[in-house]
Formats: structure tokens, C-alpha cells, sequence
């Protein structure tokens, strides 16, 4: 399994991904769920894979081959030159259908070939967007209404996103709240696994300055975990308790 | 869907289901999925369901009218006569398999007829004891490394359960952390919804007094999640954030 998430604010982006991938449970290994496409001042894409790693490889191998080709969108789509992120969504669905076409039937025998992606940055004028690309190659986009999309294992780390997230949350705390959604995952489920590759994007700055990887030793998130688990249980200990 | 918790601790159980029940969005009603068969001084048995209706209901119904017959372990035996837990456990496996038997062919060209079960109590000098009986009838025992066991919708609710339950957990703190896994998943998922019944189960008591309908308006749930809200919230925020 995987999980990814991306939160949209109104201030930037916060994209993360996970880097386990097992294809049974005695192939477990760790892979880059996050490749980024950038010209610094003029674009910035990242695009976070779940799925059949074969898939998502060999899509982001072939985005990254056609890139500064100068091709429309389409499966042979130039990412350099889309005009707008969601261009650059419609390159990934078509070169993800592309991948299945060539695929599918292949693979299907031995198990599930289909991946999905998100797609966040900005490119130029066009105001920072984030996108779900489907296994299907169709698309949504995360709004202030709808401000963050998963990937994977989504549903451990989905409630303390639900209560703490809101359009008035800062980039670093939506960090933090990515940060704390990725342990409340790993501690549940053994299929998502550190390190966190996590770009912090403030809108308009067109640059992926900040960019990091947070092993489980990483002092910050550390740090982070064990303050959070104490808090928790200081917090739930507090509360009164129930009558009967 | 559904969410049911069973917590087993050295000092008694905690047993919780909720209430929603869905065959479509247009068929969105309330169930009562904690069944309860009880000989005060003698034998406590809860049963909570998940799964198909008409399966869980079938098992239940029968399970009550074979109870007092004095039958033996089997599809028709009777829980009441049952010499431990672990007897009961055989029980429902067995009338959900003979249920399956004779209705699966039926329902599988309209959907999944399966369905599986929590079942928790006391019975006599055999300890407190809580069972999870799987759609193939076989089962498995929660015990001090494995303190609690779900059924259906189970994922949103399991981080707080895996950071903050632990063997020294009492009772009324594990009726507290149930309310807050069954918190979170609500707010997470549309398909599960209050009232919740919850049975807080004393060892060596032999009786079921502590039962309680927890609505969305029941003063102690709301003040609960209002409170954890507000104290998370202020958790998150007291705590540093990232440096890139």
C-alpha cells in the first residue's frame, strides 16, 4: 500500500508521500513516491503514485522522457509546456491510459495494474491547483470546500485531518497536520512506511524550495510523535468520564 | 456499512456498535446491532453484527430461539446451556454458516450476503472473554496483545485505540476511547451513525447493568467530542512546527 496526501490552502500547497512499497510480504522495499518537475520562477509539478509501482513508474518515466519535447497534451504531452496544471493533469490521465493500454491485459493474470496520482503546483500565472488523477486517467480538483486529497491508505490519517484543518490553517500547521496524518497511518497499518517525502509550497513563489525527507529518526518528527502521543493521552485523560 | 469495538481488559469488557443501516442511499435507516442474552449472577453473552441485515438478523433470531432448548454446540445449539465463550463463538459459526448455507446462492446475484460478529462476555468461573467470528464462521480471541477487535468501517477509529489504550487502560477510560474511535469515524463516514450502544461489562460482575444509548444529543457525548475537539485543536497548535 501507500498513502499520499495533498492539502490545498489558500496560501500554498503541502504535498506528501510515504515510500513503502511490498508486493507481498517478503518483497518490502522503499521507492520515491514524489517526482518533481521544475523551472524555477516559471513552474513548479510535482506528482505524488500510488498503485502498481510498475505503472507508476513507467508513467512518470514517460512524462519525464517527453518533457521538453514540446508535445500537446496528450499521452506524448509536454509537462515544461503546459499552459496550466490542468493541462498537466490531462498529460498524466492520458499517459496513464497510454501505460494501461500497452498493460493491461498483461498483467491483470498476476494481480492489479492500476495506480493513481496527485498533481499539485503551479505553473505561471495560473493560481496553484491540486488534483486527483482516478485509475481511469479522469480527474478532480481539491477546492476550499474539499482542501485535501488522499492516496492509498487514506482512512487512518483522515480524521485528524476532519477536525483539525481548515481554510485558516497555515502552511506550517498544515505540515504539522500531514506530518501527524502520516503517524496516526504508520503506527496502524504496517503498509505505509517512513521516510515522509513532504514540499511545503507557498503559493506564487514558483519554486520547490522546501522540499524535505523526514525519516522515523528525523529529530523534528520525532520530536513531533512523542510530544503529539503525550499530549493525546494527557488530553483524553482529562476528559470526564462517562456515567452509567 | 457499520462499526462495531470490542475491548477486552484484564478488568472487564467494553462493547460498542452503532446504528446505521444502508441498502443504497435511499435506504438509510437505524438497527440495533448489540444483542444481549443474560442469566444475572450467571452468564452475560453480547453479540454485535456487521454485514448483511438480513444475514446478521437471521443469525440472531435464530440463535434466540434455540436459546433454552438445551441443544449442544452446532447451528441449533443453545447459548444459554453453552459451557464458555469460547462454546457460544461456536455457536454463531455454526448458525452463520448453516444461514449462509441456505441463503447464499439466493442473495449473491443481489449483493454479499456475508456478515460477521463480536461476541463478548462472561460465562460462570470461565473468564471474561471477547470473540471475533469471521463471514466463514471460523473465529479468533482478543487477549492482552490484541485488546480489541472491530468489525466493518474500522480504520478511522483505530489511531486513537492504538496510541492510547493500553493494559492499564480502566474500564471507564476504555468507554471514553471507544466514544472517540466511534467519534471519529462518524465524523469521517457517512455510514456510520449514532445512537451508539455501548456495554461496559465488569468482570466477575455476571450481569449487563451498565448499558447505555449514546444519541447525538446525549449530553455526555457531545460535551465529550466538543471537548476533544477543542483540546486536539489546542494540542496541534502548542506544538512546533517544521523547519525546511
Amino acid at each position: 500500500m501507500t498513502y499520499c496526501l495533498g492539502i490545498w490552502l489558500p496560501t500554498g500547497l503541502v504535498l506528501a508521500s510515504d515510500s513503502r512499497t511490498s508486493a507481498g510480504v517478503d518483497q518490502i522495499s522503499t521507492v520515491k513516491k514524489l517526482a518533481l518537475f521544475e523551472k524555477p520562477g516559471e513552474r513548479v509539478v510535482a506528482i505524488l503514485s500510488a498503485g502498481n509501482l510498475a505503472t507508476t513508474q513507467a508513467v512518470i518515466s514517460m512524462i519525464r522522457q517527453n518533457a521538453g519535447g514540446g508535445g500537446a497534451v496528450g499521452p506524448e504531452g509536454d509537462i515544461l509546456a503546459a499552459r496550466s496544471l490542468f493541462d498537466v493533469a490531462q498529460i498524466v490521465g492520458s499517459v496513464l491510459r497510454e501505460v494501461m493500454r500497452l498493460n493491461r491485459s498483461f498483467v491483470e493474470p498476476y494481480g492489479d495494474p492500476s495506480a493513481s496520482f496527485l498533481v499539485g503546483g503551479q505553473i505561471a500565472e495560473d493560481g496553484h491547483r491540486l488534483f486527483q488523477v482516478y485509475s481511469a486517467g479522469n480527474f478532480v480538483e481539491a477546492s476550499s470546500r474539499n482542501p485535501f486529497l488522499q492516496l492509498g491508505e487514506t482512512k487512518y490519517g483522515k480524521p485528524i485531518l476532519d477536525r483539525a484543518l481548515t481554510m485558516r490553517s497555515g502552511l506550517d500547521e498544515a505540515a504539522k497536520l500531514a506530518l501527524l496524518s502520516f503517524d496516526a497511518t504508520i503506527r496502524s497499518n504496517l503498509s505505509v512506511a517512513p521516510p515522509i517525502d513532504l514540499l511545503r509550497y507557498e503559493a506564487g513563489s514558483l519554486k520547490a524550495a522546501q522540499l524535505a525527507k523526514f525519516t522515523a529518526q528525523h529529530p523534528y518528527w520525532a520530536d513531533l510523535r512523542e510530544r503529539y502521543s503525550t499530549g493525546l493521552s494527557q488530553l483524553v485523560e482529562s476528559l470526564p468520564e462517562p456515567r452509567f
